[in-house]
């Protein structure tokens, strides 16, 4: 793995700064660029270099990585004034891990390959925690030969990575995990709901919901929340109601009925109408279970 | 844990014969019943003993164990001619780990307790496999201490007992769980449909979702069959859609709305409509996943 | 139409009541009886007579109509002691007009016919004013001529009479009527809902459908009441929300799939759940439309 | 009614020159024009008078009427060389009585009048043969005052006109009634479904239906269709699933949960995907049947 390979990486928020970090203690040589430049200090000390612009980024490495928040940053970091774009040409690798919807990752990468350079997008599942200990999953998609060059580092950053064919895969395959998180989430809701009601104990449920074929991850950490209704954020439910909302307008694009996710939609409006679409997902719950009235 | 205690079998099915095998080779002194005799010998060349009928086992035994196909031939068992019934008396101790509806499970309970001896329903989660290797979870309820009596015989068939409380809520648990898993292989189903159609390859989408908060061993077991067409049944269909359309009942009573599972009942119907009804559950894909009309 | 015909009905509550009365008026020599005699003597003073029991009615009478309030009372004036059934033999004729169940229709008929007499389930459609008016319909089912026989007294009493064939048939149209019936007030209140929502008025919403192909009865009485919240009961809606789901039952066990009515089912329950059981049928407006969280 | 007004009318399909047609058999001057002139033969023979252009039929006319097949054309009229905008000026008057999305009204309703003129959305509601006799019903909204003075013309085509406020809620009406009409019509499929599958005539449910409080035109038009599998095409079913899908759309922006509008929007979407896209709305009953596997 060559350490001589000059590495860019732009935006520095809580996803970009973890997982530019873990690519400074690797070893590599990076530079990095935030809009707001305070933001690149804490690597700056750790041996970082910092750009003026995206595009002196482009310019300076071989292969450039970024990650923003949402479509908007992401086509302003790519499209804007000494961007991305300004700086793409033959030979420049550029791979945005950003989470975007599947038009902008399609538009970014048309222009950037429209400039002979290669483009691969890739955003991740996981978030803050797997991000700082590289453990994130990687859902890459466009360039293949860039997706094997990029290898090493994606290693670095995650605990594994998918190539998933032209880009626009990369989005669609979080919409299709997130339609059925949604799904999910209101499967678990109405099942503490009728059980809890019926007499049993929601805690007994969750204990043998562990023990069996559907014990996973989501149901460990929401479940005991859900109980004690702690609703603190770390997947906002308005996002989780609009990612059903895509992936359903997907599948009426492609003719694809699905009325189980149709259903857990509207419960998810629902949840977001009783002005709960800031906190946590699993607080769709609060909307399920039902308060009887005597 | 006193091995001079005699302990009865009722039921030499493929999960009885399982669970009473692991307590005669857990040393245990076991005397068995099955309505066609055959089916014991091979527990007999272990060295369990056999009675003639039901209540001779119950004669013989403290605690006696019964485990049947469905609710009429736990009915039959009890309540028949020479049954457990008759047998019933202050001091006899009988636990019925047969997978029963609410009502059967209750009425056997209130004739059992009627003659002075203590019932605990215990309905197992678990097929097969998990029943030779001793690892069921066992979902009890009804008579406590004599729950705490059963604890060293549950360790040897079980991994784990739940005690949930009154009699029913064993029953009430089953079909909770078995509702969220019917709405689960309906999400796992919309989610392969909708993504291998806008593109992405089938086994992409089920190892992100291993890496992923939904990773279970549903998904993981189930997932591979159905992207192959292999149903091969493990639960039939027809039972799954039952169970989801029974907690949709319970629901109903309980006034509890549940949308989700609602939905989901009617994909499973859609499916036994379509003659899957003895195939394995996750042969709902086949009705999901739309044939597109050129 | 021979008005020396003796003819019984049974049952004097609003509805038996008024279509004893219009027998009465139109000429007939009608035997009338009901539980508390009281509610007899207006009917008495036009004319009618009464008698001791159903049994008594039945010995009186040629032809003896009925109509309870619910299935246990149709049970009790036909099972019970010197009921229907104690005077029942061949020539004699019953028609239920009690709203009552399959079951409940089948067993009487069986009973009835069981004793040689002749037996016509006849449930109505339409309410207090229809049947004070005349204009009911009639939902007849079970024996042919005795139908044929009927019209006459049928004519008086309603201004339709339909014969569906055998016993239950009345009962099953009565469900499939009513579950379209629950969609179409759910239907209306999420029109309304986001109709009003996105800033149109409801009144032009309740104009417009009034001038095209959905202009019907339900639209023009409950529109509205449901805008003005006025929600005097004339359907309750806990009765609505039992014949969805029993329409949903009559599916489930021909495996006839009803995501639709399943949708419209979950909304009357939470709308149930909500305390509005006892309300019209069309309060589920007041849940299904949101009000919005600042 | 002042006949020396000159009106005019672009658009000569079906309804468009159905509803001039109208207005020269009216006595009003009227001058027209289509994108293919022949169209606008028969109306001359009646009295019209032809103008070369869009911005022609402008000019010369104090109000102008158009009616065109879909948003690109509405847009291609207005906004084309030698269009409707070309000619707009201080005092001059449009109505646009195409069948648009709100989008499109409003960008139309902010040019017109970004010219000084005054612009009137007035889709209407009814096909061919109602707009033959003048019976359509007008959805009109924008400017108010030329609603009132359009009102002697609206009176020659339609029985009536609705006033709704702000340009885009003509376009939002009619996808609130659509969408009614979507729910409806799968309403009626599992009604149908479910009674003739439990041994019911399918003819004696609708004559039942006639008879009750939803007895509607849609249910005495579609239904015997239904029954007899006529599918001729009055409202393609892949338009009635668009605008389903549209007003679930127009929920969502709202945040108004449509539960049982979105399960009609997957019952549609199976029928679109069985390839019945082309077809009348009403063949969604052949999805909804079930076809019983023995």
């Amino acid at each position: 793995m060559a350490k001589s390979v000059e590495i860019g990486y732009i935006g520095m928020g809580i996803m970009g700064s973890a997982m530019a970090g873990r690519l400074v203690e690797a070893g590599f040589r990076v530079t990095i660029w935030n809009r707001s430049a305070g933001k690149c200090e804490a690597l700056v000390a750790k041996g970082a270099k910092v750009a003026d612009t995206p595009k002196a980024v482009i310019d300076r490495c071989d292969i450039t990585f970024a990650c923003t928040s949402d479509p908007a940053s992401a086509r302003a970091v790519v499209f804007g004034e000494s961007g991305v774009l300004a700086g793409m040409r033959g030979g420049k690798k550029f791979v945005d891990m950003s989470t975007v919807d599947e038009e902008t990752a399609k538009e970014i990468g048309v222009a950037v390959t429209a400039k002979g350079a290669q483009f691969l997008e890739a955003p991740v599942s996981g978030s803050k925690g797997p991000a700082l200990q590289g453990q994130l999953v990687i859902l890459a998609a466009g360039d293949k030969p860039l997706c094997d060059e990029a290898k090493p580092y994606f290693d670095v950053m995650g605990k594994r990575t998918f190539f998933l064919g032209e880009v626009g895969n990369g989005a669609r395959m979080k919409l299709v995990v997130n339609m059925m998180m949604g799904i999910n989430i209101a499967a678990l809701s109405e099942g503490l709901a009728v059980g809890t009601q019926s007499g049993l104990q929601g805690t007994d449920i969750l204990e043998v919901l562990k023990e069996g074929a559907l014990n996973c991850p989501m149901i460990s950490l929401k479940g005991p929340a859900m109980l004690e209704q702690r609703y603190d954020t770390a997947f906002p439910l308005k996002h989780q109601q609009k990612d059903v909302n895509l992936a359903l307008s997907l599948g009426n694009q492609l003719g694809q009925p699905m009325p189980v996710a149709a259903a857990a939609n509207e419960t998810l409006k629902a949840a977001k109408a009783a002005g709960y679409g800031d906190d946590d997902m699993c607080k769709v719950y609060e909307v399920v279970k039902v308060r009887k009235v005597e």
